[in-house]
Parts: C-alpha cells; structure tokens; sequence
C-alpha cells in the first residue's frame, strides 16, 4: 500500500520526483489522467485550505472525491477508543474508516492532535491507529505530529522563488495566537526545512521549546542533508540574514 | 419515470439484470458512461455509506453528483406537510424537491421513519409524498420501510461469497442498541432474502415481531422465488445451519 | 478578469449573446468543454437553487467545483472588517478569500445585505470588498443588491416562455414574508426587466417603496431599451394586462 504519512518516509531523490511532477502538472495539466478515480476525504478535524486543495486536485486530474467530517450529515462518530457505544454517536471511527475507504482508490485523512497526553500525539497514536484500518493509498492531511502535504508545497514554494539550499537560510519563528495551537505545522516544517538541506533557526521565547524528539528528527534529517538545525530566543540573530521567515504558534508543551 | 423504490417492484430476472451490470462494471470500469450526468443526492436523513457510495459511484462512472441536506449551508426546509410556513425555515420541501429535481438527470432521495404513526411509516407515506413531486429517474436511500439499494448490495455481496439460493439458510437476528430503530432495513432484508429464494428465519424476542404487513410481503416473496419464511425465539434452532447470519436492531411496534 | 457581478455592466447585446450560449447547450450538451476545469463556490450566506445548480452546472460541462462555507468543516471565518482576531474565528474572510480563489479557475461568491446600514448595501460595500481580492474570473451568486445570475435565468424563462419584450409588461408585486427580506432580488429583477425592454411596474403598498437609486438604474436601463419603469400600489391597474407576475417580498427601507 501507497502511503504519504510523513516526508521523513521518503529519501530526497523521491521528494524530487514528486516535485518534479508537480511542476510538469502545472505545465501540462492531464485532465484524463485519473478519470473515474476517487479520492475519499476524512475531515476528523476542520479544514479550509486542504478541503478546498484536494477536492480541485482531484477535478484538475479528471477524477473525483467525496467529503466526510462528522459535523455534516451522518450520524455521530465515535472517535474515542475502547468506549462503550451508548451514547448519540451511532457509529465507532474504527468501523467507519474501512468502508469510507472501501468505495476510494486513495483516502485523506485529517486528524489533529487531541492534546490529552504529549506523548500519544509525539506519537501520532490517533492517526496510526486509524492507519492500520486502511487498505487503499493514504494520504495524511494533517495529523497530531505532521503535515506533510502542507511541507511538501513549501518546499514547493520555496524551489519555485528560488531559496537556495545549500547556505538558505530558514527561520521558524514562533508567534503570538490566543488559543493553544498544535505542533503539527512546526514539527513538520523544521524537518522539512532541515531536510532540504537549509540552516534552520527555531526562533521560541524560552518555555515554548520544541520536543526533544521533534528537534531530534530535524536534526538527524539535517544530517543527512549538509542542513543544520539551531535553536534560540535571540531575535536579531536569528532573522539576520534569513531567506525566510516562517511565522507559526504552537503551544508550550509543559502546559499540555 | 424509471424508479428505484423497491425490490418488488422488479421482476427476478431485473434483478440479475442489475447484478450482472454491477459485476460487469467492476470487471471493466466505464469513466465516462455517465459523462455530463449529475444525480441530485437529497439526504433529509443521516448518513455515511449511501453519502460516501453513492458519490463515488457517480465519479467513477464520469458524471458527477451534489448533496443537498437541511443542516448544509441552505435556507431551513420545513418537512411537515401542511404546516402555516411563519417560523425559520425558509422553504418547505414539497417546493424544493422539484427544484432539486430540476437540476439533475435522478436525484436519489433519504427520508428515515418519521416514528410517530405505525400506519403512515409502513405506508412509507412521507416517501411516498415526495416521490411524487419528482420528474426524473428516482432512487430510494432508504425510507421509512424500504431501503432497496442497501438490500441490492447484500444480494451482491452473497453472489459474490457464493451463498446457495436454494437451500440457503438466512437468519435475520434481532440485536440490543440503546435507541429505537427504525423498520426500514429489517423490512428490505427479510423480504430480499425471501425475494432471493433463500430459507429465511427472523429471530426475534417475544414483544418483537416484524409487522404483519411486513411478513406478509416476504412470504408472498418467497412463496414466488421458492423461499420460505419463519419467525421464531428460539436462538438455537434459528442459529442452526445457517449461511448468513444478519445482526439488526428494530424498535418493538406496540411502543411506537 | 473577467466578472458576472451586475446584468447593468453588460451591453444588450453580450446578455443576447450569453442566452444564446445557454440555448445552444441545451440542445447541444458540451460533458467536456470544462474538462480539468475547477469553479470555487464560496457561501457565506445560505442557497439552495444556487448551490446545487452551480455544481450541476460544472458537471454538466465536464469539470467540477468545491463548496465551502462557513458552517462546514472548516476553522471559523470572520468577515466583520477591522476586527482583532481574538476569538474563536481561525481566519479572517480577508484571507481566506484569496486562498480559495487560488484553487479554482473561476469562483462564485454568495454574500447576503448586513442590514445594519442601508447606504452600504446600496453599495454592495461587502461584496465589492471581497471583489478585490479574488484576481480570477468572479460571479456574484447574490450579494446584498444584486442577484445577476437569477436576473439572467428569468430573463431566459421569459424567451422561453415567448414573453414579448416591446409591450411586454412585468409586474414585480412585493408579497408578505414574516421576516423581513433583503432588497437583492427585486432591485436585481426591476432592472433586469427594464433592460429586457420591458413595460415595468412595480407595485407596492405605501412605505415599501424600492430605495431611489434601485429605481434610477432601472429607469435608466428602461431608457436605454425602450422600457419602461412604473411604481404604483394600485392593484388591479398594476395588474391589468401583466403579462408576467413577480412576487417578491423585501422590506421596508424606514426600518432599516
């Protein structure tokens, strides 16, 4: 089975690849190219951007997609594990998935993190568990710990403006926002930055570290790449002589 | 206008027309029969197999489809017939289904029990009124007693997993859910199973018959395929021999 | 860009030459004219006509559209202007609003009269603000005194219907709503038929007159066409010889 969980699955020739067809798309659209093919699309938390992407996606490529998200018109969800099944939601997550995905050639499956425990959504648990229920290609649209899609069009954008890798400097700075947000973005994004090969900065007031293990990946992703991946809360130095800024909140982890 | 409301309204050979169509279409795929074909999809009821199937069907067959439910960005629809339209809604749905209508090539309508006269849902009343605002090839989701396409499906899937006609033992199993459910699917599935010519048993606690308008029309069924039908307590003389084993709940009639 | 906000920016000629667009494929259906192609339908005011003949409409020519509103599966949109994003809104219409069009290859816009200041949706005050964001062809699918798509398809009923335009005579008749109504649809419909070059009267009791500037397009389109564009609340002369009766409610300006 075809995945796309996570762009650290794949070795940068395949990231190419698939950059590559992205830009021959654009040049050349192949209207035919996925006639009578579905996409299905699980929307387990909201979305704008990916609900609008995919759904185009698949009409520029000839074929086509449905939406399901439990706040339309289908009985309840139950999402929680293990929980007896005696309440509005007339249906478990766990049984939904397969036959969502049984009438798709592809499924999406957007699921951020439930910020209960740290180390389940570090974990993806939520997202891996509804995972093993598919047999069809895979798509994550947004899990508790990723966002791949999303990186993978920055790396996109970036390639397209020309922001060199090797020497590009790329600074993921951390931003005011009045709710709690994920780490989904932030996590993906430094190990998609660091996995370019760019200098990667993570820009955080202290207390708004990333964890341990995001920082880890980023920096064995880095590694790998001739990048390099640095943390601090000193503003100037930071964004001295950045190619770009990414601006993102992203909640303190030891108010989880 | 060609109608999909009810097996019995077909003839057994229709049926194998049908089943063999759905085989022949999944041997060899057609993605562009139904190009610039749009079937309207009206959901007055929950769903997610019939929202999610019926969708991807179209898209795979080249045409395409839109969904209309009342909690969708839409005016309120008012539902109940002969009401003073003085409150929220902005339209009542003996208007807006011909409206609907008007946009597709079929438009496939859902419209659950309404639950509150025993008489009127058998009757499939509500369906029955809406049916006839409709001008353009017309199919069943499942109403308040039928729920045709979903019995279609499993005569497929028994076909498929080589379920003996003759001699075929199917048992339709009484099963606990906490809320009352309504009698569309054990209707459709003991009268497609006798329709199939299978040995059907239903098996029920005392309290919980089917209707008599409900055994009756198996058993005329059966007495045309050369099925049989019988109801029974008996868990272990039901259970003995059986081929399929179909677990639904339905609420108690006296209680309605 | 090309737009579709107003029947007035067209010349007589370009509405002629649209029905005869419309006319050709009816009888002649185009399934792959808009192959690959991909219409966004942005609502942020509730439809139904609308929302189901646009998708229609799409597939009918062989591409395909995406709908997002507000009340879907998406983060909230703010569309209050100059407002501190501090509540539970993710994102403001202001950006959401580029970021949908950059998905499609045209997009339709449905945004309902604020009723908080008359002078404002006189001018269209919202619908022009998000006008400028979208730098892709645009259609108003109403916005709050416009409606050129309805103006359009009643204007095709009435050559289908062989209504005659010189001597022609259209009553538009405000009728009672127990809400009270925006003025997009009759400012939209007055014009329309003035422009059509028809015998306009609109008939009204006394305190629902149409806003002074809805009657001078209209009496400016009359003149250009060879209409004409009366207002009375005398019924039975407004009504003597109509070829056409519009009812529509609206209300009161006053109370505005």
């Amino acid at each position: 089975m075809k995945e796309f969980n996570d762009l650290a699955e794949f070795k940068p020739a395949q990231i190419a690849e698939l950059l590559q067809l992205a830009k021959q798309l654009e040049e050349s659209p192949e209207p035919r190219a996925l006639e009578g093919k579905v996409l299905a699309l699980l929307f387990l938390s909201p979305s704008l951007r990916t609900l609008a992407s995919f759904q185009a996606a698949m009409t520029r490529l000839g074929g086509g997609s449905f939406v399901i998200s439990p706040d339309m018109s289908i009985h309840g969800l139950e999402t929680r594990p293990g929980i007896v099944m005696d309440g509005a939601a007339a249906e478990h997550i766990r049984e939904a998935v397969p036959v969502i995905a049984s009438y798709g050639d592809a499924i999406g499956i957007r699921a951020f993190a439930e910020r209960r425990n740290l180390e389940d959504d570090l974990a993806d648990k939520e997202y891996m568990a509804l995972r093993k229920l598919c047999d069809i290609p895979l798509i994550n649209m947004e899990s508790a710990i990723n966002h791949p899609c999303q990186s993978l069009a920055d790396w996109k954008t970036m390639d397209d403006l020309g922001i060199p890798i090797n020497g590009g400097k790329f600074v993921l700075t951390w931003a005011f926002h009045p709710r709690a947000l994920p780490l989904a973005v932030p996590a993906a994004t430094v190990h998609m930055a660091a996995m370019r090969g760019m200098n990667v900065t993570v820009l955080r007031p202290d207390g708004f570290e990333l964890p341990d293990s995001v920082m880890h990946k980023a920096r064995k992703a880095a590694a790998e790449s001739g990048g390099l991946v640095e943390e601090t809360s000193d503003r100037a130095s930071a964004l001295n002589g950045a190619h770009v800024v990414y601006a993102k909140s992203w909640s303190a982890t030891q108010h989880y």
